[in-house]
């Protein structure tokens, strides 16, 4: 029997259950969890802010694992056999189509509607399709991207899903040669664009954030300056980062809060003519006020708001990863490890900020 | 001597002046004015809703003049020296450095600090540098353009300094073959970017706006559909919207209305991953509520503010009018007519939407 | 039975074939075809220029039908239900994996490995999977567009499938408003590029082809110069490009000749940090000398190949023609329609360019 | 008196001259020379291989220099007014209009035919406008750029020209996080590109290139392979490069070579759907074959013409040294230093690819 995690509904203690080894359907893969992420959204799922999920499920979108068996044949991204034994993750976003007019008219992927996520909007009675277990079924079709060897697999789950994040919110920024990059947020995915910006070559990198310790470790990283939220009203906070700029503001920001109010404040931070993108409301935080003229049309400001992920964002994560993690502390993001009966735990002290990061590991 | 419409201040009546004839700096050019457009801005100017503005002034920032006198040489933008005779218009954008960081670094000219602009920030006690006289000076380095023979210059004043507006809104809103684009406003930009949809290859050009003659021609111009706000309240429009596209809401949205509500929901009626540019909150219409997960980030909508013209647009306008100008009703947008003395009727017309667009003919 | 034309191998007589009628697996869709294109590629095929083609193949790779019979349910690409009596066409290009480095990572899906095309690279032995036939037997994945009611399914097929490529390219392009355009080639994609390029706000457009009876076309669709190749050498021809363009040579050039020496002088022909798009060279005409240096380096020019259309192409494709196909004479691009009895003779009217455009129509 | 070095034409001799102190006019800046460059360019201008050159000139495009004088007033980009003592650096290019078609409506700086570049295109006649002497005099309206204290003024230099080349030819390139980025050439410009291809991010670095010494400093800034252009003819390179890359070559080439058989090779050495940028043609090295059907158009490949640097550039390239400078080891670039009297050995030795970069230290 294979064991896992599941979270029976919004509020409600996690349990564990049992289930059977599954049969593997031809294309189909089944990894031997090695680890798999607790990050802000299972906190979100756990408090029932996230719509359509279909609870009881099995938490763990992000997670690496070994290969344990294959049905029939199956190949990675780039196209080669996967064999037994090997070290690999995936992306959580199954299912797209392929074939709507989001994915072959628009181009915008992370808009089809058939998409499901492991770990989030897959139930747990159809199945392995959660991280925090110790077996993942991987359905024929799911993307899977093989970790190289030089990248331990801790690593790639302390990154976590933050990375591919950041990522596709950095890439989304066009950040210049020399630009002052400004971050908003200190959180997984604040921490890991404050990398990616020097991975742009930014000029400056600037993250605003809290509570000390994350500022630490932004500085850890490289940021140039780190604004204690806490220490620094908006009228501070806007009076810093002008003179750190110039007076002109921030050429590149990215958002990364979870606090409505962050995105005005972002647009009068930026420089004008500059760009804003707002990856960190993940979850409906209310209502803010702007001024459209101000805040944006005079700035001549470009604002992006960037949903959700693709295979290109974890496999180039995956690649950066490989070949950076040596030069910047992603490693160390990681602040507890728990096994499967102290998912609560890890949820818990993920919830309270008390980590950074959590791991689950089986 | 030379006669000249004097804005004292804000809500002052307009007053006639004369001046006497200018000499030519080297590279100078004096323009016998042919006409000159009466905008929605010279209404702001009169109401005093934009600052910096060193009244008196001679307002007129879009206008048409026969080269009267050359002050030894001068060339138009395309290199071509300028003869005594010749009708051409200008940028009334001028001083625009090129050596300062907005000017060299950003490449952001409309945001260079020492720009200047004829007929809003350039006062009467410097000279003929407005339209509404029967001269306009023009100091050396200022852009001129020259107008095609086959270009009448009523059209190009007709079109007016809306068109080059729309055409920067429009060029940032990289509409692709097909697309659904809707405008917001039938004023003189929302209908140019109207046109303009259609000179991008839009599939299908929906505006909202009012009132019915402006609607009448939104149809005229080739509008698909046209809503009048004033018929329905935002959960109708919305509906429309959605039944025009599939639901999905549309492709590229153009705001152009000067109403700060209108922000918000032109984010809403625009499709996930869609593209909005904001280009007509011009004057300060106060704050607006909107929620950065639903209208933002979980749309991954991109949303540009649209700030002033360039030299580029004006000229491209010029291109594009002298092109297709026979083809979509631009002339029609002149309603009025005034000479020198009906200025001031001229604008209360324009501020009470009496008239689409009004030119002082000298 | 059903009938349809066979193409046994390179410069083989075509056969008319018998098949039975296919049972249809579930998502699959039995089209009665009401036309379908004869273009240049057939001629390629016919002279064995493609490599790769599993002959004997049913041709017809641009094919509009009425839908006859669906294995259950399907969808077109707007996800509207099929319904049986429908007119559509459907994308050529069928089977991209969407999971493989070039579909998921470089975004590129015309490179996609697992990539078939009806018409081309699917051999008869499989079944009605080409135009040239009574029914053609789309297989579940199909990408199908359903053809809106204003636009006759004649103008669609006589737009054929250079449309689509002309729409790649010419998006390819990022035409700016008031731009110069210059197409080198007046057959379809040619052509449909010359009036594309009036639907992205061409200030100017010029082709450069032959002969007469195509010139007479682009000029009646709306070119403002037509060179006949015929009756200018290059430099001649650079000299009147030039005229035509202050010295400067085109903003935008789009290449759909076929003859690799256009590509050394379209470079030439284009301005300094203009864009240039090569389309046309289908097939391998062999190697042409240019000079790096005055020819792309210090001309800081782009130069961008373009290969294959997607879903996205004929989608758009058919939006564009149902909108503005009374304003431009596509319709008129056919000038002959064959019977499954006449492929023979119509393939020959093709290659000896007898015609524009040809139909089979059976 | 001044003491500079002349380069009075093609082939001769270079001379020391001397000068008279010249008076400023209002907005000029008189530098004390610090250093200034000798690099590939002043070796083509000694071989006359520059078309347009008024010989005799003081050579030197790019240098630094302590404020001794200033006429009046004079400011660097960022605004901030300069103040005698201080070290900067300034673009040679000097003059862009700003009026021009090509300033202002094609945006192509680098084409302004108003430009002049100090130590290339000024002639010695008209004064110290080249970098090769006791002081430089910059003339009002020169673009200048203050050097940050952090940053030491021998490693702007050691960076030279190339840096600015280098990122305007890597900012072209648009690489994606984890890009494969293939650099061809070791000179100065390939160099700095392989330090910039890590500054965006890429998951992977080549170089192609040669001598041993070059390429050696290649492994030491980064690059994960370095392929001796010696050893390897194009087929074994093409090879490597398939081996690296999973068989679909480079995502993104720069070619930094100078020699116009590399452009075809890097066309093939691109994978498919990637982007090539051919910045090192700087000299007309003649014609070469190409096969625009497999090389461009199948390819689906953009190439990227890439001429001249801008004040952007320049100053981008400050930031970008001041920020990383001690993490890659641009400072030992320089293996030579020379006085006013050894220039002609000075560029002897760079003619002879003796050492990678020599400086002339007044």
């Amino acid at each position: 029997m294979i064991k896992a995690v599941i979270m029976p509904g919004p509020n409600q203690p996690l349990e564990l259950r049992e289930f059977g080894v599954p049969e593997l359907e031809p294309g189909a893969v089944l990894l031997q969890t090695l680890g798999s992420e607790v990050c802000g959204t299972d906190v979100h799922l756990w408090h029932g802010q996230l719509a359509g999920v279909p609870y009881p499920i099995i938490p763990g979108h992000v997670s690496v694992g070994r290969v344990a068996a294959i049905g029939g044949a199956a190949a990675d991204v780039d196209g080669r056999p996967l064999e037994v034994g090997q070290v690999v993750t995936f992306l959580d976003v199954y299912g797209s189509c392929g074939r709507c007019w989001y994915c072959t008219v628009a181009h915008a992927t992370t808009r089809c509607p058939q998409r499901k996520v492991y770990g989030i909007t897959l139930p747990a009675e159809e199945g392995l399709l959660g991280g925090w277990g110790e077996y993942i079924y991987l359905r024929p079709g799911v993307h899977i991207v093989a970790l190289p060897p030089e990248l331990p697999w801790e690593t790639f789950l302390a990154a976590g899903c933050g990375l591919p994040t950041a990522l596709h919110a950095v890439s989304l920024a066009e950040v210049a040669f020399g630009d002052t990059v400004l971050v908003q947020g200190s959180g997984p995915v604040g921490l890991s664009a404050a990398i990616l910006a020097q991975l742009r070559g930014a000029g400056r990198v600037i993250v605003i954030g809290g509570p000390a310790v994350r500022l630490d470790m932004a500085r850890r990283l490289g940021a140039d300056a780190a604004i204690d939220i806490g220490a620094a009203d908006e009228a501070a906070r806007r009076e810093q980062v002008r003179a750190l700029t110039g007076g002109r503001g921030a050429d590149v920001t990215i958002e990364a809060t979870g606090v409505a109010a962050a995105v005005p404040e972002g647009m009068r931070l930026t420089r004008d003519a500059g760009r804003y993108v707002v990856v960190g409301q993940y979850t409906n935080a209310g209502v803010v006020p702007f001024n459209p003229h101000l805040d944006l049309n005079q700035k001549h400001l470009d604002v992006r708001g960037c949903w959700g992920s693709d295979v290109g964002h974890v496999y180039r994560a995956v690649q950066v990863l490989a070949r950076y993690h040596s030069q910047f502390p992603w490693a160390q993001f990681v602040s507890g490890r728990y096994g499967l009966g102290q998912a609560q735990a890890a949820l818990e002290d993920v919830a309270a900020q008390r980590v950074v990061k959590a791991l689950i590991v089986p």
